[in-house]
């Protein structure tokens, strides 16, 4: 391990976050309401160590992938570290705990939150809350798109063909050339919707805000209500508009905006995102509709909202889903599942993958009638190889493995079984809000702090594509 | 497809099961309860429709894969269909809905209960309801050791070696041999249990009854309270350990028995399969003492019985696990899906699968670290196959969607999360009680109609491995 190079770009990192800190720390020098301080603190404290570091260290050598994992992850654990003392240094959240949680959860766009009044919070903690989820996003449009295809991580490889200049096994400087053009769309998308909320009839400062929570499907909210505050279906719709778009492949926008728009009907993945959020909306539209009698098309859509807020992962609410009926609260549990597609900022497995794991159990049944014949799985015209399917069945396993160890730890800390389950779900796929005592109108402040480090950890593992994380934990890894 | 061959051994199949109804017909006789009329009725409609079906048709060559399959599944619910008659024409089970699912859930070993007042039944019904149990782990000693493997069903494949003489494509007659010496071990042991039982304090009737739930790993009990009933420590234990003798590969009792004890230690999966439930056991054990505070030994040997009862899915109570922690019921939750070893009597995903899908995720970690390494995925000695691993992986995935169709058609009809999942739970993977409205304490006769024929086929596609099932709904295998 070339603890060297971990440590310069870990260092780099650490001030690209201290940058990252003035715009909210300038509101808080704007508004004065307490909080300027504890930014000022941090950034000094970020600049320092990470200046220290920098000039400390040398990177001889380009990266070899065991080193790219461990920056991945020690990245983002230092983000969250560091990017929740504003929040206990200004005393509006005095534990270190629920900072951490809440910082975590910006940083890895989950959105689960331990504040019980958001609206108490003074305008820069609130900016750099959501501004935590549109950095986390612009991180893992580049790690989806570009750093884990290279490692091989969870069948990510299958969107090798979308890096420009695909590379072997070392981290070339390519990347930032992708990075650098996806970030243009990443931005852009979020200038438009700013406008638009703005237009729609938000101040200035919500706009910015919801943009963030919408482009990183992250979900944290200015408003104790989250979106359903507003009360507006423009609103509501700019607002759906943007959490599809944030939960589709970030490469297929790049050449829409280039013109290639036709790639948009071409992409099956898309495809399947679209026709599972239509159905989806509808089966919980009329299931609500029928129960409560309310207007049509009003039910349609907070019904779309919903549907498209959790299976984004973005988790921003207009109603309280858990009035709802069961069918319609077990499809939305589902739905926390897929996650949007491939290469978005959404979470969850990811439309692709759910697609793959189930054509390779229909793949063994066809296996059963023609024994002899040779089957191969296809999305589209791409043909996927059986390494890429076992890596996506190894990627399920653990994944579910991880989940089970979960929700035994939460419930081991008493919770019931509802919440265990739909606390894990809501984490591990970085949506935020759940079922139960996590539901869409309560939030993670009465976990026991036990349970906000475990959701914390699996914030990240999920984020980060669980190999990723728990690669780290296995013995091989450290052995030179 | 060969529908000559399929009809002749289904009308074979039908004249056992009227042989079969000669027990418990003579039963009724004897005890004059007035369900006599009904096992006639039953038995001279198996006769009339066996005979001539027999005699009709010829088994011109033998049979292919496809034919099995079709076999299996028609067979599994012709004895369903007919079996629930008795029950039906009798009047003790007036809704051939209710008493469908009671005899779906005999043969299938699984043990969930429509039934309010168990004792309220006459001997003959009672005797028959515990025997379909037993039948049904005669049925599936053959399938899993002897049918499956040669039909490669989900990593089944894995005991062809078990077999002697393996074969080819056909089912030979070689399987006969198989199957008496396999039947010859599980009617010994329940020799041994019935004798035990009796010695320990029960009824001869009730000690052949219980041997019959246990063996199979049903769990139907002839109390209404279950094992509990007895409040007997000697029954308790009699009880599990021919449950855990059931849960474990007969293959290596058959062997066993003649001398070869040392298989026992050799094999992987009843190590793990031992070592599971010894750390169930005191987890649990220790957590319900720890809050309750009642005498140690006692609550071990309560934990024990229920650990064992629901990892070999037979589903036996003698305590309310729903007034225990919540960690312990997550526990006995994640115990449903264990299952027993393959070539049990037991259910669920089975020991060795959850072994071989662990370590596929593991090897993908590998894969990452040395990208160019080939690794192999062994368990004790032997090499899993590439292939075999793809059907185990393909069977979890299938299995996984089955569940969650399940879910949601379970949450459809209104029942809350708890009662849905772990509905789908208790059935799918053939235990018999879940949690909520279909706790231990409870029973499935509160659940809608549509409710139960969900979860009958649930029970029959758990038992039969789920391929077995699913196979039929493809149009390939309809395709000449």
């Amino acid at each position: 391990m070339n603890y060297n190079a971990v440590i310069k770009i870990l260092c780099t990192l650490l001030l690209f976050l201290a940058a990252s800190l003035i715009p909210p720390a300038s509101i808080a020098f704007y508004y004065q309401e307490g909080d300027f301080i504890a930014f000022l603190i941090t950034i000094a404290l970020s600049i320092t160590i990470g200046l220290a570091g920098y000039f400390r260290t040398k990177l001889l050598r380009e990266l070899r992938p065991k080193e790219s994992f461990l920056i991945v992850t020690a990245g983002w654990l230092l983000f969250a570290v560091i990017g929740a003392l504003p929040f206990t240094i200004s005393g509006f959240i005095p534990s270190y705990t629920d900072a951490f949680f809440e910082t975590m959860s910006g940083f890895t766009t989950t959105g689960a939150s331990i504040l019980t009044n958001i609206e108490a919070l003074p305008h820069g903690l609130l900016f750099w809350r959501s501004f935590t989820h549109w950095l986390g996003g612009m991180g893992i449009i580049l790690l989806s798109l570009a750093i884990l295809p290279l490692l091989g991580v969870g069948g990510m490889q299958l969107f090798k063909a979308e890096v420009p200049g695909p590379t072997h096994d070392k981290l070339t400087p390519r990347i930032k050339n992708t990075a650098n053009l996806l970030w243009g769309v990443y931005i852009l998308f979020s200038l438009a919707e700013t406008i638009l909320l703005k237009l729609a009839g938000m101040k200035w400062f919500d706009a910015v805000c919801h943009t963030f929570g919408t482009m990183a499907t992250g979900g944290f909210s200015t408003q104790n209500t989250s979106v359903g505050q507003y009360n507006n279906p423009f609103i509501d719709y700019i607002i759906i508009i943007f959490m599809i778009i944030a939960g589709m492949n970030f490469a297929l926008h790049y050449r829409a905006l280039r013109g290639k728009l036709l790639y948009y009907l071409k992409d099956p993945e898309t495809k399947y995102f679209l026709g599972i959020i239509a159905i989806a909306t509808i089966l919980i539209g009329v299931d609500v509709w029928r129960i409560t009698g309310h207007q049509f098309f009003k039910t349609i859509q907070y019904s779309l909202f919903q549907v498209v807020s959790i299976i984004t992962t973005t988790g921003y609410g207009t109603a309280d889903y858990e009035q709802w009926s069961k069918l319609s609260q077990v499809i939305l549990f589902f739905l926390m599942f897929f996650g949007g597609c491939a290469g978005s900022t959404g979470g969850g497995i990811k439309i692709i993958r759910v697609l793959i794991l189930i054509k390779i159990g229909i793949n063994e049944i066809k296996k059963l009638i023609h024994p002899q014949a040779v089957f191969t799985i296809r999305v589209g015209n791409i043909v996927i190889s059986r390494e890429i399917a076992a890596n996506i069945s190894g990627f399920f396993l653990l994944y579910t493995l991880l989940s089970v160890l979960g929700i035994l730890f939460m419930s081991a800390l008493g919770l019931d079984l509802e919440t265990a389950f739909s606390s894990v779900a809501a984490t591990i796929n970085n949506i935020g809000p759940g079922l139960g005592q996590v539901g869409p109108m309560d939030n993670y402040a009465a976990i026991p702090a036990a349970g906000k480090w475990c959701l914390s950890f699996l914030m990240l593992a999920g984020r980060l594509e669980i190999f990723t994380v728990i690669i780290l934990f296995t013995f091989s890894f450290w052995k030179k």
